[in-house]
């Protein structure tokens, strides 16, 4: 991560992104994806340890936004009102390259290898997010619930969003989500 | 399968969860699994694709189970109704071992790899919800929410049945995890 490379990371990722849209994941090397970048292979593995985790690079970054903006939310704000902040921090955090998230998106769902990735980071998200509410007093099994439906209406805000070739406001989309969990969980 | 080896499967599948109990899911061979239950290693992969699959032998059953209670659904049921019917047919196919699913769950949460492994049954089981809500003619994102509704059900309200040291209602317990995942989904 020297001087001599400026932005090798996101040059990586970048790289590593249009390869897998050309060719496949599978069929991408971390040595093609270190030559677009104009890095060797070795620069490649000062940043990411494989090439899979170029694309999970963001995960814990996330679950740590997400995270704090629970715990920021006001002592009396109900189990969904936390979450409900916390999805608020998840939608800047994923909504500001729509772009590069319909690429990416698209990359994982071809890959059944990268979707349970995906499952896995989003199991973590959901009890890193159950183990906030409990700090804040939140019983089970209401807090796993309350982070279950969190981490539901991510994914499937998130869906609808990327699905749209134009960026929309993905606040507003979870918002939207939220809504209707609430309609159908209550039997309507 | 032949005659001389009644039930040789049921026999594997015992002799397994007793072996990953005793010496944990790592530690233990089919070849060991095969001499517990009084079989061959031979007899052991023509009824497991591996020492995996032994746990996860049912999901298939299950998921059939679900479907056809979600398809027998009167037409004029919600779809949280139709998820409903789905739930109780659940209960009743998981929650009628309950030593033995105490001990399958304690091998499953003890291991990273079974675990991821339960997780994708799960996100199938909820793709598989989605798409017979969809066929009963419910919207998305109505059809993907109200199925993950109910995958966190009979996720949390299994968690629950499991932890207790004595059999309970399961069916029983499903319904007070989706009155909860009702209330907190309504902010409550």
């Amino acid at each position: 991560m020297g001087r001599w490379e400026p932005d090798a990371r996101g040059r990586l990722g970048e790289a590593a992104l249009q390869l897998y849209v050309e060719r496949g994941f599978e069929q991408t090397t971390v040595a093609e994806i270190a030559a677009r970048a104009g890095v060797t292979a070795r620069t490649f593995f000062r940043h990411f340890a494989d090439k899979r985790e170029v694309l999970f690079a963001g995960s814990e970054q996330l679950q740590q936004g997400l995270v704090e903006a629970l715990e920021s939310a006001p002592a009396s704000a109900t189990p969904l009102e936390a979450v409900v902040a916390a999805l608020d921090a998840g939608a800047e955090f994923l909504g500001r390259h729509h772009a590069h998230a319909r690429r990416r998106h698209s990359v994982i769902m071809a890959n059944p290898e990268l979707y349970e990735r995906e499952l896995i980071k989003m199991a973590t998200l959901s009890e890193a997010l159950a183990e906030g509410l409990r700090r804040r007093g939140v019983p089970e099994p209401d807090a796993t619930l309350t982070a279950e439906t969190g981490i539901v209406v991510v994914r499937v805000a998130f869906g609808t969003w990327v699905s749209r070739p134009e960026p929309t406001d993905l606040a507003a989309t979870m918002r939207e989500t939220l809504a209707r969990m609430a309609a159908v969980t209550s039997g309507g």
